[in-house]
């Protein structure tokens, strides 16, 4: 029922996703039972692998967290993730409120790492292919250990998305040296550099190194996150404007432009966000599709939550997240003879 | 001497800047004198408003700061500096290393803001102009203080640099709603807000709103500033880069990306970032132009230095300076019994 369209986009979302998935993927649609029966009336083979699950409420895309948990309970939002609790759904897509199905898909299946809330993802475009980047908002303060949960989750997520075997992870600073960054950043390197985590760590990037595509996965906490993907939404918003503004101003920039239409158009589609991001962090998969969603969007979204509930990617994180406490601990300080200004003594204890 | 030419681009660029500047602007050139000297040999009248001032050594671009610190006494660049504190300059324009022109400029001048270093500051386009952002990269850990000194020296280089009277001034956030955002642009936001600081502030901004242009200057922590400006140049240099892909893809692009070639190096133009940023929070004016400037950015630089220098823009930061420790001074707290929960009490006081 979310987002801004509801029924008519997911419907026919659910028919396109249906084409390219495996026989045994079946739905649990939850909302307002007439509505969608009538959204599928030239559909009816669609139907047969689609449960509707009559849901009377739902919750309104402008409803405040604190709100929806409180009224939540039966709404459609509410049921689909109580389906996973449950055991009788496997992942969960939404195109609604964002902090709402945040709120709720914490309280319900509670989280598995410990995060203020469930990281948001989201996916950059780059000459090679994706970045996956995170957390871009959901956990404003993060220590060092929260920066840790982001690469193992956002790792594991990489994988199981992108089909990436061994994705590199970077960490996000302003310079690569050692000592550069505050206090959280250099203790989350330490840690991933030291190797008790399973990941390839490629050590610390810098911004621009975001859309260059030189790691898979670039990890950075949820306030830099959230700043540095709209200021990047901003300039790619700019540019295409100015572009426009300037290839319209004069004769011959007009006739170029309409010669170079169809490449602009094709350009824009790259450039266009992915249009699901997974709440990270959870114990389930919960799906967060963008309100403004096509069918085609929504279909996306679809599939991707079928490539990560066959994955191993819960697996995967469940494992490096029990290497964490051990990976978090303090490296073994050296006896305090050792510690010589001129190196003697360290240099001794190998003879 | 400094920059990735030295004196060949410095020297046609002083040449360059005279020309628009009043005749009582004067230059202390500081470096090797013979090829200062030679350089000018075509340019014999404008050597006439120059004093060569010889210094052996330079600075190296690879120099650590805390090399420049011990060896830098008499280089081209220390010269430059110390001539701001000995009253023979008003201020100081360098291509060279960044962080030993901070730190030298931190040694000679001293700050005159409580900052770890000086402020970097960038000028980002946008439809109506163009927004004063920082800080860039310099000081990493912030706390509310060193936003609002942020805010103040902003603004008056906002005002002197591009002539607006009264800059509308903004602080970096994820959201717009009190509530949003960690501790210190929280708290930043309450002194900013009450209005003790004498300047147009108009509350949170977002990361879209750096190339948006809703507000002149946009204030951030040098860990999110630094991250946000590079994740937008690799946005820009992407999309710039994909669409000359895009648009040699075909016969039809290819002809149109020619007919539109004007418009498109017009765009790159305007989207070049501005050549110099004001070192902010000394005790005099100091610019760094970026290593790789030409003529034309050096004499850009130039003309901004003497913008600044013949501005209240000193004066008018040292003003709102000495409003912070009140503006910083936590509020008042109501009496306990003033604070109701229906109202009814606060009601009652103002009877």
């Amino acid at each position: 029922m979310g987002g801004d369209h509801g029924p008519p986009v997911v419907i026919p979302a659910v028919v396109r996703a249906l084409q390219g998935l495996p026989d045994n993927v079946r739905f649990l649609l939850h909302g307002d039972e007439a509505a969608i029966r009538s959204g599928f009336a030239k559909h009816l083979e669609a139907l047969q692998r689609v449960e509707i699950r009559p849901a009377e409420r739902v919750i309104a895309m402008d409803e405040k967290p604190a709100q929806a948990l409180r009224r939540g309970k039966g709404t459609s939002m509410w049921n689909a993730v109580e389906a996973i609790r449950d055991g009788q759904a496997v992942a969960a897509v939404s195109a609604g409120n964002t902090g709402a199905l945040m709120a709720i898909s914490k309280l319900i299946l509670r989280m598995s790492a410990e995060l203020e809330r469930p990281a948001l993802v989201t996916s950059i475009p780059t000459p090679r292919g994706v970045t996956t980047f995170l957390d871009v908002g959901a956990n404003i303060d993060c220590d060092a250990e929260r920066l840790v949960e982001f690469a193992i989750m956002g790792e594991a997520f990489h994988r199981a998305a992108h089909g990436v075997p061994r994705p590199k992870v970077g960490l996000l600073n302003v310079g690569s040296e050692e000592m550069k960054g505050h206090e959280e950043v250099r203790e989350a390197h330490r840690v991933l550099r030291e190797g008790k985590i399973d990941l390839d760590y490629r050590g610390f990037v810098e911004g621009d190194d975001i859309t260059r595509g030189v790691v898979d996965v670039i990890v950075t906490d949820g306030f830099t996150g959230n700043v540095a993907l709209k200021a990047m939404e901003g300039v790619a918003k700019f540019i295409i404007s100015e572009l426009r503004t300037t290839l319209s101003s004069g004769l011959l920039a007009k006739l170029g432009a309409v010669l170079a239409r169809s490449a602009l158009l094709k350009f824009r589609e790259r450039m266009n966000p992915t249009p699901a991001a997974p709440l990270l962090g959870l114990n389930g998969i919960v799906l967060k599709c963008h309100g403004g969603a096509s069918n085609r969007d929504f279909a996306m979204a679809i599939r991707l939550a079928v490539d990560l509930a066959r994955s191993d990617f819960s697996a995967e994180i469940e494992r490096n997240m029990r290497r964490l406490p051990d990976a978090l601990a303090e490296p073994a300080q050296p006896p305090t003879d050792a510690v010589a200004s001129n190196g003697a003594a360290s240099l001794g204890a190998t003879e």
